[in-house]
């Protein structure tokens, strides 16, 4: 099916009418260090939408190209809206489509610091029985080849997301920042002190702006992990197709 | 310049520095009648932004796609969020860009039922100093060129917007539906008794959704409403990065 | 019928028995140029409900004088509320006209800065049911009269408000400063630069606060715009009394 | 003075420039029993205002109708807003006054259900100094004269009310209904169980609506009522015209 | 019955079961003077409470430490939250309550400035039947009795709530502190002018923070106090055990 | 120093000149299970800070015992309020402290629930530099430990849990049914469908409501835990009030 967007009214009533799951792309548009584009997380998610567009059982709906990135803003170009904000946003769009009569979409996140408030607002949802929503996180969906692919902990602007960007864009990459990305950046999330997360910005523990070894990305890495997240997106799509939409609900009080 | 998703931090950094105004893409999904693409409204927005992205003074944002339209939601695909959803979401990504040293902006609006919430959201931001954020609706800009080219007065789905469509993405355009669209639809906006506005939703007054009269509509003429609104908009950004912000701030109490 | 304000609870219990419209008056008190008062906008609301509050199926409710005025308040004596706040007040004021059985309810306005929240206030109440209750705009209603009488684009403290608050409260017009109020006045609302609005606040565009040829006003033109609007809010309740409720609800998806 | 509603935006300049206080008359449009009506709180603010409006050092402002009834509403007529729309509705209105230069402002309240709004209001506006605003309610004003005029516990629509609206609107009051609102009626508000209030709304505890002893009522007494509370608002306004604002911010921490 | 916090979910299941009514103690955080605790009212509440824990048919449930304090603010260690953030917070943990079937709660409550936002609290519970939840104050149910035992108006930290406190926790009264208490305390609360109440925190009428005669204090009348309260506390649930939660909720329109 | 609810506001006064940092336990009320209580988390937080509430540089704030618990609402007993009010009632509550000097709080939390909108109540106090205030959750301080004597995943009545509450409140505990929450328990938290987090509530993967292995808990492992705990406590007390409030501050953009 084409996206949403370019539907009229009219295609738009019949594939509503064939349609069993709507796809919302969500990212974020922030620093990702010295060699990766602003938009790198709702470019990663808009990628991941558009391979599933074409399946007859799925709608594609507009991305949402600005996150919840209050953490990143001392770094040139970052935007941010609040928690609340974007959690109405993303809400009340779900919320247009399923008074369409589509009420199962899964939300195709790029960006880390959205899914606080995309728990939020499926908690929400569900619990009216408006729509059922859950997020998909392209990096959690690659998890296990992730780690078998690089040797990192990782985090933000790592060897993962450089490599898939790299895949994906590869005119927006800078390989030769890479290095430098890495060299000024952080092995790991956030900084602790005696058990107390005590790093509230990114700029607090990185100088860079990237947390993780991205050295170690490729693009060739990056078909890899695109390849292997588009399969588990359309198993979940294929899962969520089939599951009645009275099992998804909220249970019930025991 | 490229725009601004497409910047390294690094890049954003340098671009912030040369420009003197930031251009924020405004647009909806919804209801265009039988002959339009739903994204209508954000895809013109985005082509008038993307004519205006090359220029040194100027940093294009993320086109943000979802607007006010509750008065569409009868007909099928329309999103909508609520005036205070895109508020702050437009208003927040304004103070971000102001964050980094650009204060002014120019929002490239795609949607009339956008005006009311970007005039708050600018408002708020001048009385507080954050960002002087105009806006620019495409159709304002044009409306002369509109009056000689077409015999209407239009509103929504119409000639003007059936023409610049068709000029910028004839793929999305059906022509076959422009005579249908007409058909049912109505002259004007709206439904008037004994001066009271009645008519809340457009399904009040239009079955096919569309206002005006698109069957006069032709790529040429479109191409000649894009050309002309780009002018005007290069004009206004030229105006505008003139301007000290100084003159841009509200003015005191007399 | 008397006005809700002077009735006691049990007359009240008897009028809305037999009412089938009420009626509230909204306007603001701000700037009018050197010549009007600055209730002009509220006066003249109270005029026209107070013009048809005999009428046996009408239920006038207390005049709300403080509106949606921010871009005023560079000028002396102007009050405003926010819009989010209008929209309560007005709304939650409907809505308990709505728990006594009344759910058509017209509002008289005065203020043009009032339309929007006006708009947002009477979707929500006809979406969720509570109530349906339009807009009447006076100038709206006397358009062609206006037209007729004056030679003027105006927008405010124009020909049309000096006529008709000259007429309804001679005490309060300064007829000498008439002049003064159009020399150093505007022609049309706004000021547009390349298609876009750039003045946010009337003080950006007038000097004296007024927008037309006020000089042109006369009382006995104003008595007849006054006679004119009368007449068609009369022929409005008689339009709405006859409408059942259920016709007036909002219309069900396509 | 004239109030400000009858003033040109170039008399409020002068008005502004020579007043020390402000009057804001709140009131509320709600049952008060069979015999007043339901104007009654709003009147009589409005009445008390109005005496002083000739003061040189007073601008009167508009009275504003409805407030906060929530417990009134089983009775018809009654009109509500919340708690939180009313606070705003005041303090917006409190907070344009002080743009032009003016903060200090009376509240001349007529309504029990708004106090708690009012100090609400009245503590934002001190903490952020943007004005001071006391309230000023009738009835603590004349609590002396009351207790000697009538013998009564009272709380709404008593012998005080009753007597003061017969002085201020002898039209509006039925006299023979008063036997029947205080044997229908309540002797003291609410309804105590144990120490609990229990008795959320008027309906739990009086069936007329009122509460207290209006048979005890007359115009005279009511003239009483209202030539002490004028010479007490006199005091006040004089008093508070004396104090400099800076003695009515609120005192900083120990 | 033990107190919520205590008991399992699997106990919790069967306390509820046999429940008819919950206790929420409620408080504050905030100057008594010199001589008694800043934790006084919500210590004073869990007492109440915990005296009636182990009744069959009542749970207890965790209580709330902080209050509505705006006003003393200026005296060292007190805390406040907002009166909205109060009413959410205790609303929310009442409907939880509700949640699990216990729809009849008495908040036990120790803070006369948390009285408005309790209110407000319960009437929208019991508006939308969620649960009725009338406000216990411990100083209205021994009003008869505190009157005899002391000579006092009081209001704040005065022989009543000293006597209670050195009662329930004699280390934490200072009793040499409580001349000075009174000494440099008021003798009523609040600032009247002319029928005004322009006193808006207690540091502007009481310098030592008390108000009333804490020298009349003792820990027998303490007792004395306490018996009494918890009295009429146990008659209030046994009092609303045996009412059906119909009978409990708001009446309907005339 | 004795925690601030049992001193009076003049031990406060010198409490505050000497002390450095506030400690802010919060918590939670809701299923942990057949065997552990309802409030294990706020009694968890409780205790820890109780363990540092005798030194000289440390105020021990009352502890907030109802947090962000919705996702347990089907198990009997539990409580919650939204992640708005949650927020909102420790950030004001924090805010408090900081109007009497003291701007370094370190939020001593037990619930994990409640670690989303720590953080945002933290970034803001930092942002407009009211506060500083961390939120150390014990379990992050003793993972090691808890990874050395317990072969668990867990996550919510887990054996740290259970141990932690066994050694502190044996009375609480029911060890009989820790197999019997082990048995109709989960391993992990949550549940994943192809990289999408589909399980919003506990009881859509845990019937018993444990998550990990309680049976392996035991009093002494608790006693482990919470001497650890509380060494990496003071350790982080030590290290904040050694810091100056100016580091702790954001840092400015780069």
């Amino acid at each position: 099916m084409p996206t949403l967007a370019t539907m009229t009214t009219e295609d738009a009533a019949d594939a509503f009418e064939s349609a069993a799951v709507g796809v919302l792309p969500t990212g974020s548009t922030e620093q990702h260090g010295p060699a990766l584009p602003l938009g790198m997380d709702h470019l990663a998610a808009e990628a991941f939408a558009s391979a599933v567009a074409d399946r007859d059982d799925t709608i594609v709906l507009p991305t949402i190209p600005v996150g919840v990135s209050p953490h990143h803003m001392q770094f040139d170009g970052s935007l941010t809206v609040s928690e609340e904000t974007f959690t109405n946003y993303v809400s009340e769009t779900i919320s247009s489509v399923a008074e369409h009569g589509l009420s199962k979409v899964v939300i195709v996140n790029g960006h880390g610091g959205n899914v606080s408030a995309l728990s939020r607002a499926a908690r929400e949802l569900r619990e009216t029985q408006v729509a059922y929503a859950p997020t998909w996180n392209w990096w959690d969906a690659v998890a296990d080849l992730a780690d078998e692919l690089f040797d990192e902990v990782g985090g933000h602007a790592d060897a993962s997301e450089s490599s898939l960007i790299w895949h994906l864009h590869e005119e927006l990459v800078e390989p030769d920042a890479l290095e430098d990305a890495e060299g000024r950046g952080a092995d790991g999330w956030g900084k602790t002190v005696h058990g107390s997360q005590i790093g509230f910005d990114t700029i607090d523990f990185t100088e860079s702006g990237a947390v993780g070894k991205p050295s170690q990305a490729s693009p060739e890495k990056g078909a890899q992990l695109y390849e292997e997240g588009v399969a588990e997106l359309e198993a979940l799509l294929e899962w969520l197709a089939d599951r009645s939409v009275e099992d998804c609900w909220q249970r019930s009080h025991r």
